[in-house]
């Protein structure tokens, strides 16, 4: 990979020197928290780089590729070489990109992976896992990350990641908000308390957030899938709106992932499982709900916590961007902002469009950076991938005659773009470091 | 600011001279008649500057300023000083452009106001403002503005503009649509006529649209917020269809703004007021809906006002525009255009995109011209904004290879665009001069 | 016309020179199969450039033209005259580029027209109307077009398509999965099958399917225009299920033409008929219907047809091309892909957005390829605008430093957009060679 890739002005050179260095902050994503714990050592390229990752799934069936060799019975060599065979048809897609940042940076493989030079690839990265240790801790040390947080349940025992400086959990709290009877009975007795009425409920939450603060907890969140539509008297609403005051109370950062359409091809869910990248785009948010929803958060508090939006659909950028001008907290710089460019969107021209449209009807310099939201362990040179793409954007604005007091503040919005604001906000609720 | 700001070529600097002296045509703002008609006198910079200006107000409310120091109890220094820590922040927004081009324009301030120099901005202004008359009519001067159209009500007495010539109403329909008892009551007793039931209420409101016309009347408005749902059965469509055939039978404009969402925060709601700029982007306008209510307009009367379509919504811009092509009536050249990118789309981004699209979908030579829609007599700068934006895409498009006859077809487009459309639109209906 | 046109950089003229000599395959377009059966000629311009395209129309209206002058009762010449006068306020609509292309392809008009110079061309037009040939089928000569797709029905009898090598049929469905009365009476006649009864329906349309895949059908087409809602009990969602799963077992493919507005305008519906170039863009297709749809295809017949997905709202882009990756079938490449640019978005700025989107989004080695979906014969000067406009946009990518293995790889790409990928389908089906 070349130095100056995807830099293609001096400007964007001299931005970029100032961010290629920095620590990675990764708020959200799904890596494995038991093989952080046991810090598993990786030995097949495919199960590091491939079998992890729905994204390329995806992109081997829209090639063709049969289902035997993604998912299926075949053997890690011969799924790697289908993975290379499809790679050169991928050009203009993220993956493309991804896939050679990943090969060069931990591998110092160059080349584009091909049907003809699958064979070479697949010996060469499996002599390198044999003769390096290659482990999920080593791999977060290799990319500088100083802090990355998995999504856990609030159920999950994370006894295993005391000890561990760079990682703290993430809140997923989805089956917080729709609990099974499942989920009760173990809320119950891992608490004490009976949670099957609501008074029980709140106080075992509470309970668990305790716990889970105590082991780092800054950032949470939930799916507002397509179709979303609040409803102030339905349970999971009530829920939502009271876990939302939890937050706010101890600043904890919530997440809202908007707009998925999870159910698409039956078949593909029956073969690949929930998460088997195969989701769709849904429909624009209702705005009428989401605009409901913050604002009985606000009401029945009185106050919100600090939200990230994210939306699947980029024809909400504007629509997304522009609440965050519509609810503030005296003293909270960026109480709403937009998150980056999420999952299908996590592209080179939609981290531009977000860029774009965070800038023009928000303020990008309370964006809150760059996460991963991956369950590969090499996905971390998606930062890379962002810092770039923002130092050429910003360079070229400032190139355009955009006028900048001077090319100091622009390298002080890079870095907090890519580090500072993050940081900030986990400095603020003591983080990991408590 | 630099002479050739935002115009990054030969070509667009040479359609630039061709338009940068043209006067301004400002057919809908909000700015205050009464202040216009007492020529009010600006002695306070933030009063002038800030306070009457939401789109500021939200921009401190993203960086957590205390709303004390927006809308509060703080004092005009206080004010004026969390508005200069506030300005750096704003890199990418359309304020920080803006807010340069207004220091620049009127005070000859070419520094970037910060936490630093900000009492002695504060000075500066404020001496410059006891020093200098600076008034509300005096301002229009300075901008060169040829007419600007603040909202009134049509229960508004607008003797007071009598003799002001660069000053005609526009018309804020929506309390005819919608009309309170109060409305009822001082329409009934303005006119003489009892407006209670439809037939009295028409001729009520006849006998005012002679009254404003008299006044100046070209342009009206009314808003289809988000939600909007046609229903021929409704009163209030019911009587925005009747309006329109009077728009149409009376020459005057029809304005649409489609998609704002009003109500997001209550707090903010209470603390800022109904137009405290704290709005949403509202979801995609039901196309079904609009074009229905288009095309009844078009049936009932048989013919359809002039009409302007603006969309808060930027994901709309293809489908609003396209609509251009669906209704007609000859001799009519635009009888339905796409209006200026609106409110918060109101940015270099959101005028790009927006010129893109009516080009594309529709026809550029049609476009009806900038107007500001803003509170604040220095928002005429948005003028100078919207010549720039407008000449840079155009020389871009040019030396890009973009067939065009000769530079000078470029130049009357960009008169035409800039201030021919608008004053053609107002000589057809006699507008002030008659 | 320059040779460059649109081509901005060497790149993209090397790309170019790769594909501007490939034959034309338009796989899906409006002509009159009859007027290609009888080889009818022109003589008139008007006839041959302006009367059969709506698009035309359209501008002449958003410009005010009369409706005499467009579809009216004024002499051909009037109406050229008129079409001349509009031509130069088109600019940075596609028609402007279009309408120039066309002119220097055909006739070697170099000019652009105007009310000055209209007489003089429709005179030179006319002249070489006269003096040459220009027919149908010369013209599909002149454009190197190798397979030309105009629509049909089902009940269309295609026997004066025999030996004509270049031109085989779309099927336009519509009327199969909503049949009037008259449409099953004759499908009944037709086949000699009572089409009645489910069974006898299935069986009738099977035959007629048989009869036109004779003829060297390839491509089917249904509309899914705005507002469509899937109900699995609905009897023409149950007919489109089972006609897509007919395309599947025959190899056909399937294309979806999503979101029209059709109903706008009540006296452009009167005064030019169903498809008079008044239409609207509907809303965001809802996805869940749409998924559904396909899923149930999927499951009933446990395979889907080979999907094109077209758009008429730009603003689902993204949503439309991700699909791509939500459904796939061992063995096929791009099972579900979007299609080209449709109707109102096929411009350089809505191809560039359909290229970026199924790049970024999904696969743009797996594009269909252009088609013109027009009225007019002159309309396949839009596959070299597309040629032009994909080489450019490839190019400029390469420039800026994406990774390609090397510019072989680029050719071959431009060269499967353009041309190879509609070939392989062709070829594998069979199609007209059979």
């Amino acid at each position: 990979m070349k130095a100056d890739f995807l830099l293609n002005s001096k400007t964007a050179l001299e931005l970029y020197e100032k961010v290629r260095g920095l620590p990675i902050i990764d708020y959200h994503n799904h890596l494995s928290v038991s093989d952080i714990a046991t810090d598993k050592r990786f030995t097949d390229i495919l199960e590091l780089w491939i079998a992890p990752d729905p994204y390329k799934h995806r992109a081997m069936r829209m090639r063709g590729v049969p289902e035997k060799y993604i998912t299926g019975e075949a053997s890690s060599e011969e799924k790697f070489e289908k993975w290379c065979e499809t790679l050169p048809h991928l050009f203009g897609n993220p993956l493309y990109h991804w896939s050679l940042m990943e090969l060069s940076t931990v591998f110092g493989i160059d080349e584009l992976p091909t049907q003809k030079n699958a064979k070479e690839i697949y010996r060469c990265c499996n002599e390198y896992l044999s003769r390096e240790s290659v482990t999920s801790r080593s791999l977060l040390e290799r990319f500088n990350v100083e802090l990355a947080c998995p999504c856990v349940s609030l159920l999950d025992d994370l006894s295993c990641l005391e000890g561990i400086a760079n990682v703290a959990p993430s809140l997923r709290g989805d089956d917080i908000v729709a609990p099974s009877e499942d989920f009760l009975k173990r809320l119950s007795s891992l608490t004490g308390i009976s949670a099957y009425d609501d008074n029980g409920f709140s106080s075992a939450v509470k309970k668990r957030l305790d716990a889970l603060e105590a082991n780092g907890l800054v950032f949470t969140d939930h799916a507002l899938d397509n179709g979303f539509c609040f409803d102030a008297d339905r349970d999971d609403v009530k829920r939502l709106i009271f876990l939302a005051g939890e937050y706010a109370k101890r600043d904890l950062v919530m997440q809202l992932h908007i707009g998925a359409q999870r159910f698409t091809s039956t078949k593909l869910r029956e073969a690949a499982g929930a998460a088997g990248g195969y989701a769709g785009i849904g429909n624009s948010v209702d705005v009428q709900s989401l605009t409901s929803l913050l604002d009985a958060v606000d009401m029945r508090e009185h106050r919100l916590p600090k939200t990230v939006l994210f939306t699947l659909n980029p024809a909400d950028n504007a629509l997304i961007s522009v609440l965050s001008g519509s609810y503030s907290r005296d003293g909270v710089s960026g109480l709403i902002t937009q998150g980056p460019a999420w999952w299908w969107c996590d592209h080179k021209q939609g981290i531009l469009d977000m860029l774009e449209h965070t800038a023009a009807f928000s303020l990008v310099s309370n964006f809150v950076g760059m996460t991963t939201d991956s369950r590969s362990f090499l996905s971390f040179v998606r930062h890379d991938y962002f810092r770039r793409i923002l130092c050429d954007w910003l360079g070229k604005k400032i190139d355009d005659g955009e006028p900048v007091s001077d090319i100091e503040y622009a390298k002080s919005l890079v870095y907090d773009l890519c580090y500072g604001n993050a940081k900030r906000i986990i400095n603020k609720k003591g983080g990991k470091e408590k």
